[in-house]
This record gives C-alpha cells, structure tokens and sequence, in this order.
C-alpha cells in the first residue's frame, strides 16, 4: 500500500533574461518547461474518508469469501484453486483473504505501459496520471452534422493518426469497433494494426478470441523488431472484461487473458458492472462489486504467471434509472470512478477506470460539462489510467473527432488542475508584492516573474477561444466545432508516417488479412 | 478555526412499498428526499497541503504588516487606526498580527443570508457550499444567435425571475448592469428593485455610492414590512470591491461599505485581484494578496462595528498573461478558487469566490467545460459562496439566459459530486449481493433498494439529454440551446409573481425613480 510520487520535473530556477526568453517562445516549449506533462501526481481530491476504505477491502474480502465467482473457465478453476480458491458445490470459486492478500503482494506497485516512442512510455503508479481513449463505439458521430454512422477501419486508423498529434492524450486505447470487418479474427487483427500503424503512443486492444492473441504475436514481434524485442517493451496491453457482473467470470475472456500472459503482454482487468442494473444500486456497494470482482483477476492472473504485469480496471458505471440506460455523464458516475481510484491507492497498485463519456449525442455544452467534471475529478483523485476520457458521446455508442480535438484543450485544463499548487518562498511571492507595491509600477504584468512563468505555469488552449466579444465578432464568430473539424481535415491531410515501415508492412500483409490500404 | 458541518438531513430508511413510492413519485419529490440540496458540506479536495495553509497566512500578515494597503478614507484610518493599524508617512496602513487575529476574532463562524422566502436562506459556515450568480455583465447574450447588445433593467428582472425558478441556483447576485440606466442613483435604486421583484432568493447588488445605500433603506424597510423586520433578516447584501489590488483601499467603495454596516445590511469583502496583472502571477502568490486584502478588510468592518456579517471575498482572477486579458475560464482559476476556500476554512470564517466563468462567448462546449471545471473544484473544495457560478461568458462581460437554464444542470450535477459517498453497511451491500448472485436474479434492476434510491440518490438533468442515438434522432435531434431558449420563453412568459405586492410597490414607486413598468 505505497505511494510513490514523483516530485515537479523542473527547478524554480530563473530564465537568462529577455533575448533568451523570446528565443525560447519563438521555439516549441521544450518539454521540461512545459507546464503540464504526463504522470503528473494527483491525489488532492478523496470522495472517500480515510476510514472507508479499509470498510470497502473488507466487505469486498467477504464478497469473495461467500458469494464468490461463478464460471469461471477449467483452466482457470485449477490455476486458482492451485492458489487456494475453494470451488463450491454451486461451481462458484470463494476466495480466502489470505488468497487475496497473496494475490496483492504479488503484484507490482509501479508498472511502466511502453509505447514504440519511448518518450510516451507510460509510468504507472501512486497517484500518477494519464489520460487516453478507450471504449468500444460502433458509430462515428460527425461534430458538424450530428450524425451517426458505422464506425470502420479507416476511422480507427484516423482516430489513432489524431490521437498521435494530441499533446493531452496519452494513450490510445481502441475507441471504436470497425464495424466494416465482420470476420472476429480478421476485426482483431486489424484493430491492431490500424492502431499501430496511427499512433508511437501506447496502445490498449481487445481480443474476441484467445487463439486470435495467439496470432497476433507474430505481428506484434515483425513491428517490434522481434519476439525479444516485443517483451522487452511490449506496446500494447489487452484490455479484457474478465467478468460479467456482477460476480461471474466471462469464460472465453478469461482464456483471452491467459493467451496475453502467453505473448507477454500486460492484461488490463476490466470490470465493467453498471450501478443499479448489473452492479449495486449504491455508489459504495459498486465499488466494492467492482473491487471484488478485480480482486479475483488478480488471483487469477498471478496464479497463472506471478508478477504478470496488470492494470487493476475498477470500471463500474451508472445507470439512469428512470429507464436503465447508462449514464456515463453523470456525476454519479464522477464519483465511482474517483473513489476508485481511491482504492487504487489503497491497494498500492496501478489502476484504470472511466472518465470523460458524456451522455450527449454531440460536442456540445453538455458533452463540455459532462467530460469536463468526471475527468477533473478522476485527475485529481490521482487516477493512473483515465480511460475513455476523450471524444466518447452517447454514453459510449459514439466517437467524434472534433470532440477529440477539442477534448485535448479539455484534458489540457484538467491536467493544469492536477498539477495543483506548488507553495514556497518565490511562489508565496512577498518579494514581487513589496517591489510593486512600495515605489514600483502597482502592477505585476511584465515583470520578470510573470514572464518567466507565462509558458511554464500557465496552460493556453489551442481552439478554446478567449478573445474578448469585440475581437470574435471581428474574427467571424468561428464556430468551435468547425475550427475543429478543420484541424481534423489538417491532420488527416497529412501523408501516413511511416511508423510501420515498408518492409515490415510487407511481411504483416503477406500473413494477415490487412483491410486498411 | 472551526469546521462545522451538516450531517446528511435524512436518514436511510426504507419508504413503505411500492404503491407508497409511486404516489411519491408522482407527486413533485418531497424536499427532505431530494438527492441534493443547498448547504452540502464539501471539503473533499484540497488543493493546498495542510501544511501550507500557516504559511499562506504567515505571507498574508508579513504582507499586512511591512506593505499594508494605501488609499484609505479618513473615516477608515480613524476606525481602523483605533483598532490598532499604523498610519505611516507614506500614507499605507499597515497592521500588526494581533490585530488582524482580534477581527478574525470578533468574526462569526456562521452566517446567515436570508431570503425572504425563509426556505432559501442561506446558512453559511463550515464547508457548506451554494452556488448563485454573481458579476457586472454589460452584455446580454443571446444563446441562439451568439448575438451581445447592452444588457437592461427588462434583463435583470428577467434573470431574477428565471433564478427563481431554479433549484440549483441558490442566490442571486447582480449579473448584470442595467446599461438603460445612466444615473448612478437611479441605477443603484432599479438594481435592488429589479431582483427583489424577481426572485424570493437572497440577493447580493453593488452600489455606487454611500449616499445611494442609505437612500435604499426605506424602500428595504417598505420590502420587510419595517426596519426592525429588515434588520432581523436583511435578504439584500451588499458586495463591496473595497479594494484596488495590489494592495490598496478603494477610497469610495469603502465609504459604501460603511454606509452597508450602517443600515444593517451583510458585506462581501470582495478582492478581486488578476494574477499576472493586479495580483502575484502564482497561484499561491495571487492567494496571500487576496487573503491579505481581506483580512485589511475584516479589520475595518470590525473596527467600525464589531461581528457586522462579512462574507471573507478572496475573489483572485487570472490572466491570460499572452494578452492579459482576464481568462476566468482557465485551470488556474479553478485552483485559485478552491485555494481560497481552503483558506475560509483554515480561518473558519463564512467566505466566497467566484467559479463558473466562461471564456467562451457562447454556451457551447468550451463553456460547459470552463463551467464545469471550476464549480466542481470549489464544490468539491466546500466553498460556502460559489459566485458567478452560472450564465457568465466572455471572462464576466456578457450573461446569458440559455446558459443559465443549461447551468442549472450543470451545477446539480457539480452538487452530486459534493455531496460525495455515503459509507455504511447498508450502501456497501453485502446482503443485495448476496441476494442477487445467490439463487436471485443475476441483476439488480427493480429491486426494492434500487427504487428506493432512485430519486434520492440519483440527479437527473432536466434539459440535458440522455436519450439513445436512435431516440434522439427520432425525437428530432433537439439543439440543446434551443431547448434551454424554449424554456426561457416560458419562463418568462409567466405574470409576475407579485414578489413585492401592489401597495408596497406603489409606496417604492412614490419614492424612487422605478424604471420597470
């Protein structure tokens, strides 16, 4: 139960003067002085008392003590009970809290998610966080019209191509089903592909089907240079609903993730339960089925290789209860996620969960709102992974580009939140209030303080406008979500990167079936 | 340094069946069950550490002591003089520690700011959180169009009818300036006419001159039914720019301050700094001067009339420091803000600050993340007065009815937040686990404790949509600011309430130059 923090990257330090401050402006920020970056701790928020979240681990020891899992696959029934799961007369697996806890040291308190660019290796742990997509939309909403098609191929690709330009977004874990492959193993194949083929960040896939992991290992290790090169820094980690809530395992999942320990590749163990309909109605209860239920991943994924590398995925959601429906938007959901995220810490291991859905069917002010509130919060409350956080609409049925744009100017501002407040002799600042009260200018612009933390303290927004009504109006009164889509149509004008090379394309079409031309 | 809290109001027992629950429902939703109210205690952020807290009041009295303010009028430096301050030969009074910790002292814990509906009174102290509106907007923003014009009387009266029909919002101070009036006095006079007509909520205006302050006592009085009526719950308080930051006393603000002590009516010592231009350019920094300010500032209330109800105003603003232009949308705001709050409370002193801003000149996504960030940050950081929380565009120059219908959405999803988790053995729900996973039905939808909570616990927006992709589309894609238009028009559609009944008006109306037919 540690928790390790990392100190603000860059010294207090000041600039060398006026030419070297606009040499430096002129120049892109070089990434040490860049006001937000990722990883940065949070923590400053805790929905939940102190005193709760042991309450929380021990109710959710008891709901594995008796209620348990049921359906769990063969394989998995003897790698548990090997590790001292009991299996009950009613096929359901108990856990004894000294399983648990076995589970729980076994597992490591820091975990690094590689990307091909090392500089976007991810570094999990303590209250660190980063932000990225995530989800399984399957329908691609157009910010300007508002309307809704199938999500293809050539979307995911393009998703990836922006999410590889956005400095906020940290990961790109699958946003969208392609809903033009209709072959399960040709739709894993390729969802990875047009991931990798997008982006040098790290990557999140799901699987259909264990064999189609299986398969996939020889793709990954042609792109990694390898198969010693894959596990050295494996790029893309398996996000798997190892559970359908409440309390059973999702058998062929399950077998999925045992094929990612295979291949070495690190396991997100999603548990996905819905408040009020799969998951308990009460935002402490949802923890706790969310808690449990990861808890018996853990088991699982230690008992089949100790120390595998797992991000523990407490994702409950909520419902609307008038009707059912999820309600990704809401501030119950806000709340479930951060007090995950609590427990995270708890437990002393890195962590996911959801953030950023809106309910809106498009970008605007309530998709603004509803992105805005649940990912501030599980910033704040030093979440390690925030997924889903960005273009996801329609409570998860739809991704839109102009609201991944405009999402980077979102996350920017969140980020800024995380960041916080640093507190000392220069920032208390009586020195800068006494030249400038007693005989100074009266004033604080253009001092050397303000101009030496213009670029490093303050967070500007790339389309957010903040000009004043007169200068908008002289501008045209540009519609955010046209400038929006303009920056897509600019993106997605730019040539292919190359970041899978030719030579390695050749290889991979030569022995999958590869839709994206 | 007190704390104090409120507990939850209702307790967690069960409703008696299911015929009992749907009357309820179907009935509007009884106040004692309302998942959110006004007053919730937050306080689970904290952006500062613990330890910080004495250093920022350690800078703030260092401040106070060695810098002091300028500018003050002689009635303030007899009075405060007397309570203890130096007069130096530059003219700055500069106060020793133990006169600021004797105000802070004489400085009630709690506060009361009464409505004249006495169902909306407002009891502040603690971490208790309301939001309202507050700002002088010289803009009327049409949210359809994006079209600003010079904002009226018509206007103010207008957003005082529509804030008192939302439940959300908890107060209403003055958004906006009636530009058709060009006399101070006349102006002065219709602003308190207009809200106090408009809504039974508290009100908060500003005046521009002493004289106008005590002129506006009699048409109080006529309100109340009598001075001591008036006197025993003023419902109008005043919001007081006492200062010119950095570190000076607004000459004739003050003056008004003191007319408001006069004839019994609260203060809001409001400081309201920009980092980077009248304020520190660190947050931290922006913290101690606007702490400072208002500490000068309780020391003149209380040295005019000890324990006068002051509202501890450290309204610090941001800037864009690219252009300096104020960016009250910004991250930075949103941490300058719960700082504050951190700092009401290390003094356990009624405070307030402002959050809610947009940049954006329009309701569109960039404001409901801009809104959404800051409200939830004060919220969550227990902000006793979240002003200007609702309606605010184009950093606090134009307010917007479609905004604030939206707002009120907005902010009952912010209060869901503050409201936070609930712990027990009841919400951690063992037993509803056990009964749905054990021989029950696998889910737990339409079980007893899930309609139970179904409106006590969950929020549901009002305009916001939470509809499928598909519904949506059937029902016409409804524009979201179209919706909000639509229930303006029929809010203000409605005959005036009689709010203040035909003889008193006639009485006002005899007396002051009541613009409004």
């Amino acid at each position: 139960m540690t928790d390790t923090e990392t100190k603000p990257r860059r010294s207090a330090g000041r600039s060398g003067g006026r030419a070297a401050r606009h040499a430096m402006r002129a120049a892109a920020l070089a990434d040490d002085v860049k006001p937000i970056w990722p990883g940065m701790p949070g923590g400053t928020y805790k929905p939940l008392k102190d005193s709760d979240l042991p309450k929380i681990h021990a109710a959710a020891l008891r709901v594995l003590d008796e209620i348990g899992l049921a359906d769990a696959p063969p394989s998995g029934i003897k790698a548990m009970t090997a590790a001292g799961a009991r299996l009950g007369k009613d096929g359901r697996l108990r856990f004894p809290a000294k399983v648990i806890e076995a589970a729980l040291a076994m597992t490591s308190p820091t975990l690094t998610l590689y990307a091909r660019d090392p500089a976007h290796d991810l570094h999990l742990g303590g209250t660190k966080v980063h932000y990225g997509t995530a989800g399984a939309a399957v329908h691609l909403v157009d910010g300007r019209t508002g309307a809704y098609r199938d999500s293809t191929v050539q979307d995911l690709y393009d998703a990836a191509r922006i999410v590889d330009t956005l400095d906020n977004v940290h990961f790109l874990q699958r946003p969208m089903v392609c809903r033009d492959i209709t072959d399960n193993y040709a739709l894993d194949i390729n969802t990875i592909y047009a991931c990798v083929r997008g982006t040098c960040k790290h990557i999140g896939a799901s699987y259909v089907h264990a064999d189609h992991v299986r398969k996939s290992a020889q793709m990954l290790h042609l792109i990694a240079g390898g198969e010693a090169e894959w596990r050295a820094r494996p790029f893309v980690s398996q996000s798997n609903c190892f559970v359908v809530p409440p309390m059973k395992f999702a058998t062929e999942s399950c077998e999925a993730m045992e094929a990612a320990i295979e291949i070495g590749m690190p396991v997100l163990l999603l548990s996905a339960g819905q408040a009020g309909a799969t998951a308990p109605v009460t935002i402490a209860g949802a923890v706790v089925q969310g808690v449990a239920e990861c808890l018996a991943g853990l088991v699982y994924v230690n008992a089949v290789k100790p120390g595998h590398p797992v991000i523990f995925g407490t994702w409950p959601f909520v419902s609307d209860l008038r009707t059912g429906a999820m309600s990704g938007g809401s501030g119950e959901q806000a709340l479930l996620t951060a007090a995950c995220a609590q427990m995270h810490h708890f437990y002393g291991i890195p962590g996911g969960a959801a953030a950023g859905i809106a309910d809106s069917k498009l970008p605007d002010m309530q998709a603004g709102w509803e992105q805005a509130i649940s990912n501030t919060m599980a910033g704040l409350a030093g979440l390690n992974m925030v997924y889903e956080a960005v273009g996801m609409h329609a409570s998860l049925l739809g991704f839109c580009f102009e609201s991944l744009i405009l999402g980077d100017d979102l996350l920017g501002q969140a980020q800024r939140c995380v960041r916080g407040i640093e507190v000392d002799e220069s920032t208390l600042a009586f020195e800068a209030m006494s030249n400038v009260c007693l005989g100074g200018p009266g004033h604080y612009l253009g001092t050397d303080e303000t101009l030496h933390r213009m670029e490093r303290d303050y967070v500007y927004p790339r389309l957010a406008d903040r000009s004043s009504p007169n200068q908008f109006a002289e501008k045209g009164s540009p519609n955010l979500v046209e400038q929006a889509a303009l920056r897509k149509e600019d993106i997605l004008s730019q040539p292919d990167k190359g970041l899978i090379p030719a030579q390695v394309d050749a290889q991979i079409r030569a022995a999958y079936p590869i839709a994206l031309p």
